[in-house]
């Protein structure tokens, strides 16, 4: 059996924090704490527990972070006035509207209310665009984990078949674009792929992004294929099969300790990129 | 010998001015006459010509057209200045800048400069955004001639492997994301790509967005495939090998008449859509 590579999520996170905490002693000495405001509209508990894990994470590196709780019947105008206050602090640095807001809100029209300089977790149409064309401050943090951890294992990426499964706007297109940008060729796959076992057997990369637990078999993983999983379901499970995937895969992210706590260390990482400005 | 299809850009493009002269009529009786102005740095003779032609379509159909001509050593930031010129002037209703400009111009700036309601060519990065997540009013005009000549022929795209070649800001990227907002499975092409004739084989449709001549042979194209020629080279020659990819495909846009006019068409539809605002 060949040697199998685990893409190990905390180590990744642990390197960019150990980074981050001298940047954030750095700022400290100008009188700047980084600041994180989070904004949660309604009791999602799944919700409620992202919000909590990432005030810790700042907390534990020594940046602020502000809670900003809405009731679930908040409005689309009143939850845009609470984006404005934080536009407006000059003490927060970034901000993060925990996805998804309840169904009556336009979460687009919240989304574009933040103002660029602050959208740490890169939500805005506006950012998604220069992700896109490379040139973006802040691109969403789970894409940009993603490539983080690529990275961080000097996995190649130009050149490769890179097959993303998903296309919602902070996730599967974002992280198709990013993948483009370093020169992958990037399949797209989503709900309409009619022959999806098919085409993810092509990728010598594959993203799951669907949102579904388990939904990736180990049949479709071509042999020495890089698998990243970019799921997070009820009960700590992934959208890959894991135990069928690593069978066929030469680099694998395991559910939990994979892209998520990366996802947490980019988010930390723009806030402090954003208090540095 | 199977029927082929070919695309006749012209037929789609009659059929969409015949619609935009009735709308203009409409307008006509409130007083408005559908302006675009076109803006043009340097002495490109293609450039040149193009502007010239889109002004001539548009006085054809009794719409208006001003032409901006700078000189070669204009500055981004007077380049800027006669672009709010046009965004502030109440009768200009569309503003096209030619790409490409001279080099010592930031062109993304410089697009990013037209008011994104006067943005008809589609250009600005806030309008790729809205594009790619399918709430654009004016995505990039050859992008959705291509859209529109697969709509009028009733060429089913959901579920379809669509293949392109070419990764431009206003060309590969945009009609990737048009494709995927319409079910298909994209996969994004590129001069980094491995085995392109491989992976262009995969394609039900190939778009070819490269900008060079008879790049795609006819025998990377899969049997029954619809080819989409975005190309266009000195000499009326397009990125597609038109005629050995004829042998394969099953509908096909010939250079010239085929994606060309109705871009210039969709251009006209766009400054019109932007009047009746």
């Amino acid at each position: 059996m060949t040697e199998k590579l685990i893409l190990d999520g905390n180590r990744v996170a642990d390197w960019m924090k150990e980074v981050l905490v001298e940047r954030i002693g750095v700022l400290s000495k100008r009188g700047i704490v980084p600041c994180l405001a989070t904004v949660l509209v309604g009791s999602n508990p799944s919700s409620a527990t992202y919000v909590k894990m990432k005030g810790n994470a700042c907390r534990k590196l020594g940046m602020r972070s502000i809670r900003v709780d809405l009731p679930e019947n908040t409005t689309t105008s009143e939850l845009i006035e609470e984006i404005n206050k934080l536009n407006e602090d000059p003490n927060v640095h970034g901000i993060l509207l925990q996805h998804p807001v309840p169904p009556h809100i336009d979460e687009r029209t919240a989304f574009d209310a933040i103002r660029i300089e602050k959208d740490v977790d890169g939500v805005t149409t506006l950012g998604y665009a220069q992700n896109a064309f490379g040139i973006a401050q802040f691109p969403s943090c789970t894409p940009a984990a993603i490539m983080a951890i690529l990275a961080y294992y000097d996995l190649e990426v130009a050149g490769k078949h890179a097959v993303v499964i998903g296309r919602s706007p902070i996730l599967g297109k974002p992280v198709s674009a990013m993948l483009l940008n370093s020169n992958a060729t990037v399949t797209t796959c989503h709900s309409r792929t009619a022959n999806l076992e098919e085409i993810v057997r092509l990728g010598d990369i594959v993203v799951a992004a669907v949102g579904k637990p388990n939904f990736v078999k180990g049949s479709w993983i071509k042999q020495g294929a890089i698998v990243l999983d970019a799921g997070y379901n009820a009960g700590n499970v992934g959208d890959v099969d894991y135990k069928s995937c690593l069978l066929n895969a030469s680099a694998i992210t395991p559910v939990p300790a994979g892209v998520g706590p990366v996802t947490i260390a980019t988010l930390l990482k723009h806030t402090v990129d954003a208090a540095e400005r």
